[in-house]
């Protein structure tokens, strides 16, 4: 048994080289909208869900990015809409969100 | 095939409550030696190891923890011998480190 069924790893890094990087795009605040919806749907804690804010996964040119474990899979996201999407697709039903997952390869 | 072998997230985070956290104990220095160490080692890249600071991973009554993934290995650790033993151990050879485990029950 995995101590979290989800365990969500959001990138929320800001770079201040000029390079591209996940806060570019508001991640700490979608970070925090999945946070605060998962809990709210009663999808937190052990056994469950976690959301956690990560440093650079150095991803930066897919980003905004994020992984679920143990499952390995990682998404992008743009607004609240995806967040929300992957939250009641793959959080609550289990389904990756095939339109925002990023190839591994 | 996952995006890294072993993605090892430190829990460096800082509570200023009185509370206990991680980074009570120098979880950030420790997890700098871990990221430092494994890229002396060549160890970091796509395909292989990447070390991520993260937020509070909510066992902080176990702390310092992290965890790898896509495994789900939890560890506590004190020192940067503990970390040590980890990245030769669980990071090179594949094999948990029992004594710095904790339970997922």
């Amino acid at each position: 048994m995995p101590y979290y069924k989800n365990h969500v790893f959001v990138c929320t890094n800001q770079r201040t080289d000029g390079r591209a990087s996940c806060q570019d795009c508001g991640a700490q605040e979608l970070r925090d909208h999945m946070k605060k919806r998962s809990k709210e749907l009663g999808l937190l804690g052990k056994g469950e869900v976690r959301i956690n804010s990560a440093g650079c996964l150095n991803r930066c040119d897919e980003g905004p990015v994020m992984v679920v474990y143990p499952q390995g899979t990682w998404y992008t996201f743009m607004d609240k809409e995806d967040i929300d999407e992957i939250v009641d697709e793959h959080l609550i039903k289990g389904n990756e969100v095939e339109r925002l997952k990023l190839e591994n390869d």
